[in-house]
């Protein structure tokens, strides 16, 4: 019983590694999280253990990949920035992307208990699909970002607005409506108009909404103390970006361990900023360089 | 703040569906198993626990994804078996793989504990990529499955040999060697001298060993009352082979959802059985049909 | 100036290798020819010596290309079927759609002044354009080449009957009619209208016109003499179709130099026959063999 | 005889656009040239009606497509550049690579006769494969371009002196060597070494050797007036590198009309000039803009 007469099956693979100098974003998403979210009870619109459960695992796994350069997360959502020059896996897209969602996805079970304490899974357990794009520009791959975290204020102004309606307000006689009528009420309205229903019939300032929920999260790895930054500058310096008319010198074997054992040390920070305006980018330079 | 600046962002998405009327296999493996057998001290040559763990994780995946026709499994690794005409997820190759490996991680981290109990998983966690193969015909899908049955034996019979030797046999004064030792001892040897050292050094019948080890594991869903039998079959004529000359019907949705419910009735078996020869599949015709 | 420092661009290269055992179409159509055939004049609703030269030139590539079976053309466009088991540039997918299509088109500019004497050819030449479509079995590429025979008949049925009413006939007061005018009298119609139409108002029996217009043409290789035929067949017989359970042998140069010299000596006919159906192809199984 | 129960087969026809916001260059190579050219008995090392007739098709090719913005040619090959955001054929990459390679393989044979007079093309006539290669970023462009030219000087300094030894040299009593002698003689040496051969034994400068063979050919748009230059700069200005942080507005249908019609008027002109460094690119800022 040789394996040999069947070895030509193997053909029949196909190499799939993402085209050089692009940024890869692997995308992940919850698979069937609405009614998964009912299942569980996860508060209306937005529920702060479902979130921090999603940025724990986030940060595992940005902990666990040092490719990883910046990783931003909304709802059920999360993105994984791997570097335009990233060799993980030969760049090979089916391992970028299951290695990916599938440490994720443990991550999300194993935690689990921690912020749902006393609340068990149940078959199916929650899972996260993800998939690779290629972004060849860094600007293309900074209105990737801004595209999702416009997304995410949308979502949430909406949200907001939608859940609050539902629930009613007693203090300004708005009755309860039912998601239908919610979801009638705000058809064709715009963020004006939202913002106006929240502040007459809810007493909700909008914009003084926390951060979390507006700017969704974004992780990344911190670079503090004076020395480290410069160390991570300088030695990011060599990594110029490809549009330059100097030449790229790869990194040697040695650069690449030391600097990953850089990354594995390096703190890594949840914040619920902006990363559409240039201001986080300028402040954080290293990170797309 | 509108996202509608950036949304050409999404141009950038590919969109990955796989050939129609191929069969689908979405191998997983293992992701740095070799550390983590290590570390959880795996028995050697084969740890039934870990095996167990293994096919109790598939069983709960073909109990999840219905249109999983059958899967087969080995050490640490998985192939689940897509239908030509699977039209799950639109064929996606992404969602697939990301889909099944993210199940499978998930169910084996989270029955850890009744296979393993009081030995706690440690970071990082175990997880299986995972990527899709198509084969254009099903007699090349039966050479898949073939290959790696065959690869099942042969890694078992070299194992089994190695182990031994690595671990030496006081009553035949057989003294323990390296495991370099043991390489280089084995370098070259064909099966009847791997099958003579066992007999005659380890006073083992390599053919007695456990089918479990030199078949591995074969997960599919038996339908057994005569009636559901009959059913099946039936059911699965409407899906004749392609090659066949009369036309197709696709299913209607009722049929196709009786279908999907029927298999979640069915029982999901584990069996260490050939499936090499054509015995199984003619006793299981609608396995592949 | 050394060449090294850039060399680093090859890895922006793809490898485009098509799946094995699928058969190859390469189908190629003529750009811009609604343009080109009324600036070269060509008769309606079909001209002879415009669907001569596409078939001498689709001959010239089957003698040149000994890799294709056989080939189907109508109108303006051509299908060159590729054996599943073709391994003609490595199956690369842009070098196999652009030999043939180069090739194609520079017969058909070449051959132009034999088939269009005293009629020259303008710039932009007329060229065509191809890819490649993968079809995994042979049921599936008869199916391909069933619907591009029924497509020109459907298509013929049409035009004869459009452009008959466009010009009129006065044996049955039957008036010209405008482009437009006979393309909304034939809106709706069915193949029995048409047919009666054509019988009617211009005296034809459509099932009595030519062949060539009706069936379209087909071109492959005949083994007439006893001896090769039983050559061919026993010859292609050990390329077996792969749904077979007998073992393939991949043959060894020598024969396949042999059947490329046998190939070559072939006559190359073009007929006008009946594909749908299975008479054509029990009497040349070595086509698909 | 309805076409309706075969269409299904469309479903494997794969959608090839290629990713958007990347430099497209479509290489042709002469197909059998080697073969080719020693049966039209080619000068050597340089045959000036061949390459002649590869500018004068590559001109048409460029007239034909507007989309090209540069194209470089050097032996039996040429690469046709598209402007990163080109949408010509939806980015088909099949379409795009076999319209080129047709029309240039066209243009190749219809040509011929000017270039070689009463010497006429025999079957097989020659044809250009193509295949499409995506550069993500204009420096990497650059670099494809650089790698041919230096490439094409590398090439051309070895032949030049590959080709003088075999012909040998009375005036400096250098016999004439065959063509395993002249190779074996060259193996190893450096460019300093070849073009001392060149200079002591053949008295060739190789510096004064025409620009033709030494830079290969550069086929571009020339716009002379300063009115059309100053049009097409600003024209261009508003199609800013992706990499810039000001918004990118899409041309309207007007303006891309109105650019297309200059560029068909522009005057394509041939030239043998540097494209490594960057004075030729100061010189014609809106090539790439």
């Amino acid at each position: 019983m040789a394996n040999s007469e069947f070895e030509y099956v193997r053909k029949f693979e196909e190499w799939d590694a993402l085209a050089p100098s692009n940024w890869i974003v692997v995308r992940i998403d919850g698979r069937g999280f609405s009614k998964f979210s009912k299942r569980q009870s996860f508060a209306k619109p937005n529920d702060r253990r479902a979130i921090d459960l999603m940025n724990a695992a986030a940060v595992e796994v940005v902990k666990q990949f040092t490719d990883i350069v910046i990783a931003y997360g909304q709802s059920d959502e999360y993105s994984f920035v791997l570097h335009e020059d990233c060799q993980l896996f030969e760049r090979r897209a089916a391992k970028l992307a299951t290695s990916i969602s599938t440490a994720f996805s443990v991550e999300y079970c194993m935690q689990w208990d921690k912020y749902f304490p006393g609340q068990a899974l149940e078959r199916p357990f929650p899972t996260f699909d993800g998939r690779c794009v290629l972004y060849p520009k860094k600007k293309i791959l900074r209105d990737y970002l801004s595209w999702r975290q416009a997304d995410c204020h949308v979502n949430n102004l909406y949200n907001t607005t939608f859940w609050n309606m539902v629930k009613g307000n007693p203090a300004t006689e708005t009755p309860p409506m039912t998601t239908t009528e919610a979801e009638l009420a705000l058809k064709g309205t715009f963020s004006a108009d939202k913002n106006e229903i929240l502040f007459k019939k809810f007493n909700i300032n909008y914009n003084a909404e926390d951060e979390i929920w507006k700017k969704g999260s974004v992780v990344y790895r911190k670079f503090e103390d004076k020395q480290t930054t410069e160390a991570a500058t300088s030695g990011n310096q060599i990594v110029k970006p490809a549009d330059d008319h100097e030449k790229k010198k790869p990194k040697s074997k040695t650069q690449l361990e030391k600097e990953r054992k850089r990354k594995q040390k390096a703190r890594v920070v949840v914040e619920h900023v902006d990363i559409i305006k240039d201001k986080f980018w300028q402040e954080n330079p290293w990170i797309l360089e």
